[in-house]
């Protein structure tokens, strides 16, 4: 949480923590959607899928204070939207994210509140729950999110995507935990998710302590995203496609994957075994499962199936 | 659970979800055990191991009602049977298994049973708990489980494998998390197991939303299966020949060694301390240890060493 | 726990478990530190960073009895240090550790205490414990630990080396779960830890059920280790280069970040989050936090700050 | 949760579960205030003191539609208001809760949305799971909740009591977990509160399991509630009082205090005494212990100190 | 768990731990049932009522071999009756029980098994395991089981009635944790289950390390049990009453009332909550629910309604 | 934690919380006795039994510096004196304790150090842990603790308490969290342990939120103490009479007892039994279950078995 950073004096607009970042231009693929938000831009561009656009290119998508909200607000709804039944997340223009927007934050939260020390960490303590929740919404809405990263994804952009469920990037993604390097352990999500969603501790902690950037292909080998393609544009589209066939099953089979996927992590195998009778015994009530079971039997994809919202 | 598909009229075996299947021979090499189950094959291919053979190998080894409760049978045996040590899991015939076998189940557990929704939910809540524990039992038998999977692995047929301690493959084997395509959240044991068995829950998530297959080289990099064979034959030498060092070492070190990797899965690293403190305590106090000892000392393998039986 | 082996008569010491051992030339690099310890050498590379070396090079590193209690203090005292900001470990000589030292454990623990059974399990779990706890002061430590593993990796070097934060071997190390070769169940972390820092279960079963040696190689596309070097002495060099980069950020940073990485390994997410809110809305309230900031803006490395000391 | 047996017609309100009602003259205290609530009354009798109302006497102070969402929102502003340092709760009227009013409910949730039995039970879970918040947020709320029950308290009012910090009652109160009565089991807190609340496990399964009333003094006895008063003047009195005592207490002690005590409840004492250390190493900087210990060297109450809002 | 006993010399049936013995009358209520069991008497007093009776009064009700297995059996059995919808347990004879029989398992259990002490333990965590298996199936039988005690319940009494649901006695019933007398830790149940029924921590440990006896009062005023009647007769009428009152009421609900309570001792409030949630998301979908709320309305006891089987 | 109160200016030592203090004769009973403490009185009033006496009875045992680390010594040695099979605590002179010493305590920790907030919170944290182990060690000691309370009882007396085992007091017995008061949530166990002592929730909130004091009869009926004796003469006979019936019976059995009572109280019932199993597999195989059973045979108390020391 890095809202009490803003107490540094920060003069002057400079591209974060990104080496240079030279002209970038928009290109946006939603930018002609009316979108309720000014940090993220929301298109369908394909039927039950919501594509959900990081849509602040000339800030490098920095997170800035309409950020922290907007998501909530945002999948807030999509949770709640039958016509959606998987998210793609991206980031518009150059790269995925640059992470917390210090000039944007700085307005906000300027001064620490509270007449001593304990009523200051009482208050810090209610906004980074509050912060946390930004990410948290992601693995609470029960649709699947597939977010697709090319060029930078730093800090809370790594926060951001371990909440997702399945990682995409392209060959000229770079990933860096940053938080340290600004002399504060990372606190809405990294270091909770980041070690529950790759397979090696050594790398999870040398990341976590030295802020090192991680390639697309060390992304790939240590499984943080389960697909490498050669450029944005062709990673959008596999994103899509992936996403359509998400999209294509069951409501109710893909949902009740995902909630108990992320039951399962927090719990032991017997818990998550248990947990998952009490769910099917009224879940594998639907004619989907009639439906899809149908179709396969002649052959054909769920994808064929028109089955109900959920 | 698939169990309610049979509600759908199911008309004609015609090889599940497999693409296509032409003459399947029958060449299970436990042809000429006298096995008591006819959906498994038992035989000892050498000192202190079982080979268990899913066995139905014309109809691709789909699990089919007998297969759910023999299994039970077999492993509860299997944790007794003071001569064996150690288990070889594998398939006969052209495929390790193509999955639930629809057309057999359905003449079960045809109607949903239950006055009520909550009625039938009741009893598909113990259904769903029954099947759960057709794998539950492979875990919960002391002695060391390896897999060798070649062909399709298909649905029940991750389920199964998951709950096994060693997976290996070979080069022609693919893996299926299907239930999704019938509309259903897999509900004995791959959402559960899968993302502790693996290190990229990326991958995970990938794999059981999208029922896409994975193929040998990815279940190798990803860590599904921990090597990959050329050939059935040759994988089912490699699985033996590793069966064997396992035999050959002390089963009190080797079942203890089992059973605290399976409560440390489920537990806090100082809870593992704790209970493996409690367990050696007694543990220790074996001749296996001198034995063993007295072994290493003069470079000799504990495979010469003759274990008292377990 | 190897302490009951010395019941059986060991008469010679024979290099334990390593193949062939040869002329051992001593080459510590610490060996004109003052250490007050026997199988320890202590030594400070650079500023903020303590070197722990393995310091029995003519024994191979064998754990004995001194090493088992040296630890605990080497790392209590490190935990204390407010001059010390990480940790490298590392074995003097020819290979890491060739695990437990049987011979000197021999002296020590001849034989197993109490008048019955019970008696004597009470006791060995108390020596179990007491044995468990040399590598969990380790975990407890809240300086990052680098351990750079060269050569033999044995028995309670797994141990070790999975109770560190970060691993890096050359490409000449191998690694071997010994345990079950001497008639026992690994007692002292192995079991609990080396699953929690790798991503495939198949591959941790196999190594501790078959004690098999795993080479670099596997080392690295597994996880265990997050880096190979091609000799010890890049090694060394790469490791203190990292345990620069950990030493130059903000230790309330680097050390928040451990201990909630540890915390978080052994709980929910939603329950690591809770406590990462509680931990931070002190910590936060630094002033590394403007410093880092500042440097940031500035495009200095956070190395140019003097951070407080922790 | 009772919205489905809106299906039932029900065709005229009849005092739900109460024996008899008469007349009920309305004698709420709050009648003057102007409350944002149609189902609760707020009034701020003392300094730092809220005091919620159960505010619909006419109908038993039945909890309607209203009541469920209000009850949110009020505890919400609660929890954020640094003017209130503890909460009243209590009913206007002749008893503290009837429990849900099935009349009001039924228009609102009339029929099981859903197109298949599955899709149904994916919006009562969320129906549910909406209904858990309504008494969830008084345990969130860090401020402590004295709830004052007069007369009956009758179904939800289990629920909603439970969830209270302090419970205190009049000799004529009576309480009934009514949910088995009509057909389900209770799943807005009862079934998890209860037995956590109080000390006799086969009480807790005998009221749960038969329906039957507990009056006033096996209430006291069980530790259901820590006082009995004569009647409802002098318990309101008695609560106020108590109300008092704790408002006069620095706040940062306080609510740390209730904090902890819930975190406690749900976790192993070592996980709790871990929390509390990093709770209090903030908490404890703060200018009330000075202020408080001053008062105490002094011989004056705390209530003479004047803290800081929280 | 006692098997080990029978290692010593027991030459002759003294009454086991009770004080004196005198004529026991047979005077079991059940002697007309045609029970295939040895140890129980099962009859079924009133519909839907099943009553296990320990029936070795001659002995005492000591439990014997039989008596292991076939409490098992007869729960097991329970369980999956439909027409049984609560059970009452109460012993035969003078006194409940007098807890294990060690001449009866003598017998049986002669020997430790086993080379050497790993082995021997080894099969005694299996019978442990086996025993604690005797209580543990009441407690995951979804029909509620009231006890009834009337006389001594000594030993491995305790650890049977802290399993049952509710627990009411006569009032010279008295109750004994006897295990610290001859020389071992209860292991089937009583610490387990004892501090998790009754308030007070103190008296727990007090009676589990003293051995003392608890008479009537105590267990009243402790919580221990819930009711105290004057005689069997009375207590044994009681008894059946309460049965009545809850096999009344709708089995969905009674049944998931005892799920969700046991579920949530053993969980934290927010689990309980969601399994809740998950419970009753299909629970609620029963016509039990309607009937129960019509009878409500009109003012007529739920077991007026005639409620499907379970 | 009350280390922070020294920074207030304390300049009189006045009986801390103790509304009065007249003269206190010191009537230790364990004057004679050569201690190696200052704080602490430690005495042998019986085989097998160690009484330890808060020994500043001029001060009304204030926990003064020199208590909070006597304590860990001292119980970390009896903890292994195989010559103490049970503990009794009690306080010498007027009252059982007046808490915390804040003279004391002041000359030692009279700055908070750290040059920002965060490190001053980081030191807090490890003192506050450090004061927590000075009743944990308590718990950890596997001797039961007999805990006499007489007069006063405030603040950290509550602490200590609740971690012994059983708890009996004298009529004029009273108890205090006094905490609250002094402007902080109580830290080193009574948050932690009160809730898990004693049954009635309600009690607990009040007690912790409101600093009132509790008395005998409400002590007793709640449960925090199991037995009021008429004055401390008799009490500590009472005591003594009590460890002496703990101290006749098998270490074995007892220490096991409370070992595995404490993990209970921290665990579910599935887990408690599984520990219990793997626990009890060696702690039956002792020669004091044939003794004690013998004696048990022949009518005999346990006391007259001569136990090995454990």
């Amino acid at each position: 949480m890095l809202s009490v950073i803003v107490r540094s004096a920060v003069t002057k607009y400079r591209g974060l923590w990104l080496p240079g970042q030279a002209a970038v231009r928009a290109m946006s693929s939603s930018s002609s959607s009316s979108s309720p938000y000014t940090s993220l831009a929301i298109s369908h561009p394909a039927e039950s899928i919501t594509h959900v656009e990081l849509n602040r290119p000339e800030k490098l998508n920095a997170m800035n204070k309409a950020f922290w909200s907007e998501m909530v607000t945002c999948f807030t709804e999509i949770a709640e939207d039958p016509n959606c039944r998987v998210v793609v997340v991206s980031g518009a223009g150059r790269v995925f994210t640059a992470g917390i927007d210090l000039m944007d934050m700085a307005s906000d939260v300027l001064q620490p509140r509270g007449d001593d020390m304990a009523r200051i960490s009482w208050n810090l303590r209610k906004t980074i729950a509050k912060y946390q929740e930004t990410f948290s919404v992601i693995e609470r809405c029960p649709k699947p999110v597939v977010v697709a990263i090319h060029g930078a994804c730093v800090g809370g952009g790594v926060d951001l995507i371990t909440a997702c469920d399945i990682r995409l990037c392209t060959q000229d993604a770079w990933f860096q935990v940053k938080e340290v390097d600004i002399g504060l352990a990372a606190d809405v999500g990294t270091l909770q998710r980041l070690p529950k969603v790759i397979g090696s501790r050594s790398l999870v902690n040398e990341l976590a302590l030295t802020a090192r950037k991680m390639y697309a292909d060390e992304a790939k080998s240590s499984g943080l995203v389960s697909r490498v393609f050669p450029d944005k544009e062709t990673m959008i589209a596999g994103a899509l496609e992936m996403a359509g066939e998400i999209a294509g099953r069951s409501p109710v089979a893909v949902q009740g994957t995902k909630v108990n996927l992320i039951y399962s992590r927090d719990h032991s195998v017997a818990e998550g075994l248990d947990y998952m009778a009490s769910w099917n015994m009224s879940m594998l009530q639907t004619q989907d499962v009639m439906q899809s079971a149908q179709a396969s039997m002649e052959k054909k994809s769920p994808k064929s199936v028109a089955f109900s919202k959920l």
